[in-house]
């Protein structure tokens, strides 16, 4: 193999495909990434086995062949380099790494042991715009449990029906739903879950495209493709909870409040609530407030008042703050509603800016 | 007490102020901060027993008094809160904290529980201006020794003698010297060490002032003194090492580098040196290069190779990288010199901007 590149593309393709690189696994394979030429362009591939990634960057193949090479080093001598071009060249598994004043050698390891990233073949399921995908994926993705006691709540669901996508997560404590509108309707039904660490990572790589993103699926497996990317997950089996009866239909009381200053009540009432596992007592009141407390039998209370637009009548709940501080972190909006029916029945969150969007947390008892 | 505050100026004074607080120790009251009234100002005070601080800054005075209030909590509120203008007022052993939208209370202890924080009276001993002092304490501190299995090595020693005060510190590997003229002569002659941990918080308070900084020395202890700000340190007893004939008087070899490429240079290099103790080769060629070389028997090697200016004959050393970047670091010039006198004698690197600065490191063997 025989390559010449420019550095910030490769930094660039190392940084997105470094993300799923195994640090602490035991395969030494998988600490490692794989480089191969194709069809005149580098390939740059990463895989933990959950996710694989390849990453295509254009440069001047002098010589075909494929190497792997240890991630972290790499990476770290690639943004080390001050050069504008890099060539990579490979004799036997020894990688040669030479710019305007470095010349390297790395030791890498054969490509016939890197992993097969799987792919799929045949037409896509859907088409989504990379922002709109991202912009769901942040307001769902934080809702999803964190451990994999029940797998089905560590993932996303995604629901397919036509030109209508729905992705929806819970650990069962909140439920976050999102419904958005595909350009193109889709010629089959889909249901399937994706874990959720997943599309943390898809999140994050999205944050920085502007394009259509093609996404594929089949039994196993769901592949996301970017006119650069390709990125691969495997799904979760399982039947996701069927949520939807246990969204409110309606409210006694709703709230419209101004979102960073419920963000500063909530992080102020927080520091008090440590002690009760974060219970932050709200009262709606319908002269035009919000009261947020908590209490703290060592270290103090707190009470905060915020003006808020109040419909309906003067209620009252409980709930875990950081379930709020998640929502009101992830929403760019510039208001937020509240909207609550008593003391025991689930609070809703929605906001003006994403109309097809619902939050729901479950109260706790005060 | 019961004091009016802009929460900016309460937001600076406990940023300085906490980042001495003890956040681990045995002792409840050092991880509290203690707030007091003095001569219509309220002071925030906070020590370590190690480093005092006493920061005063305006406010209304209604009602003087003193409470101490448990130092992370009172930081995170006072950032979380959204309001202009703070209210502080002690009930007993509470403290309530009103702002536009709060009203909180905070759980202290007693003032008179709160360690004596020492001060100096008299003449200070000399007068430095803060951003002199800053860089000087800049290129010097990386240079004392992280441990203290020999305690004057643990700090920075201050020599006074008229309007000449040198700076210098050393853990044995590598010497850093900066000297540096008073505007004023100081009366008494004067000899101390200071521990370079405190020295570092002393420069971090540094970097937002601009103005001139009174020195008091006693027998025990160190005093800064600012408009707004006393900072305290203990002294380190002993006898610092007589270092000066370590100092080599010329060389047989120099090279002038550029800074940014020798530090990426010898960024690459540590990534190969890891296994070697971080062993770096450098070779001087009067042909005008610097070739900058690192072997690792298990990830591969690294030779990079530098343009310089070249006077004397070409030589040949091997540093540890680490004490290389440390000073490189620090000293913001656009070019270094490297002195040499072969692979045996400690080598020497100077700046053209801070002349009166020296920084010796012993070579590796090779």
């Amino acid at each position: 193999m025989k390559v010449q590149i420019l550095k910030d593309n490769l930094a660039k393709a190392l940084s997105v495909a470094g993300r799923v690189v195994s640090t602490r696994g035991s395969l030494e394979i998988l600490s490692h990434i794989l480089l191969s030429t194709e069809k005149g362009r580098l390939r740059v591939s990463a895989t933990n086995l959950e996710i694989g990634i390849n990453y295509w960057l254009g440069g001047k193949v002098e010589k075909e062949g494929d190497i792997t090479i240890p991630a972290r080093l790499f990476i770290d001598v690639i943004n080390s380099i001050s050069s504008e071009k890099i060539d990579l060249s490979v004799e036997e598994l020894d990688v040669r790494v030479k710019s305007l004043n470095d010349n390297l050698v790395i030791k890498g390891i054969s490509a016939e042991e890197f992993p097969v990233i799987p792919t799929i073949q045949g037409k896509p399921s859907f088409v989504v715009k990379s922002n709109v995908l991202k912009e769901a994926l942040n307001l769902v993705n934080f809702a999803a449990a964190m451990e994999e006691s029940r797998p089905v709540l560590s993932g996303i669901y995604f629901n397919l029906d036509g030109d209508k996508l729905i992705l929806a997560a819970t650990d069962s404590y909140r439920l976050a739903e999102y419904g958005l509108k595909l350009e193109n309707k889709a010629e089959k039904k889909l249901e399937i879950i994706v874990p959720s660490r997943t599309m943390i990572e898809l999140s994050r790589i999205l944050a920085d495209l502007d394009e259509e993103i093609k996404v594929f699926v089949n039994d196993n497996q769901i592949l996301f493709s970017t006119k650069d990317i390709e990125f691969t997950s495997r799904l979760i089996e399982g039947q996701f909870p069927d949520y939807k009866q246990i969204i409110p239909k309606d409210n006694e009381t709703k709230a419209v409040l101004e979102s960073s200053e419920f963000t500063n009540a909530l992080k102020v009432a927080s520091l008090f609530a440590r002690e009760s596992a974060n219970s932050i007592n709200l009262v709606v009141k319908p002269k035009g407030e919000v009261e947020i407390k908590a209490v703290s039998a060592q270290i103090g209370e707190s009470d905060t008042v915020l003006k808020a637009e109040v419909e309906g009548k003067e209620g009252e709940i409980t709930f875990n703050g950081k379930y709020l501080l998640d929502v009101l972190n992830n929403l760019k909006a510039k208001t937020v509603s509240l909207e609550i029916s008593g003391k025991l029945s689930p609070g809703v969150i929605r906001s003006e800016k994403s109309l097809d969007y619902v939050y729901i947390i479950m109260p706790l008892r005060s």
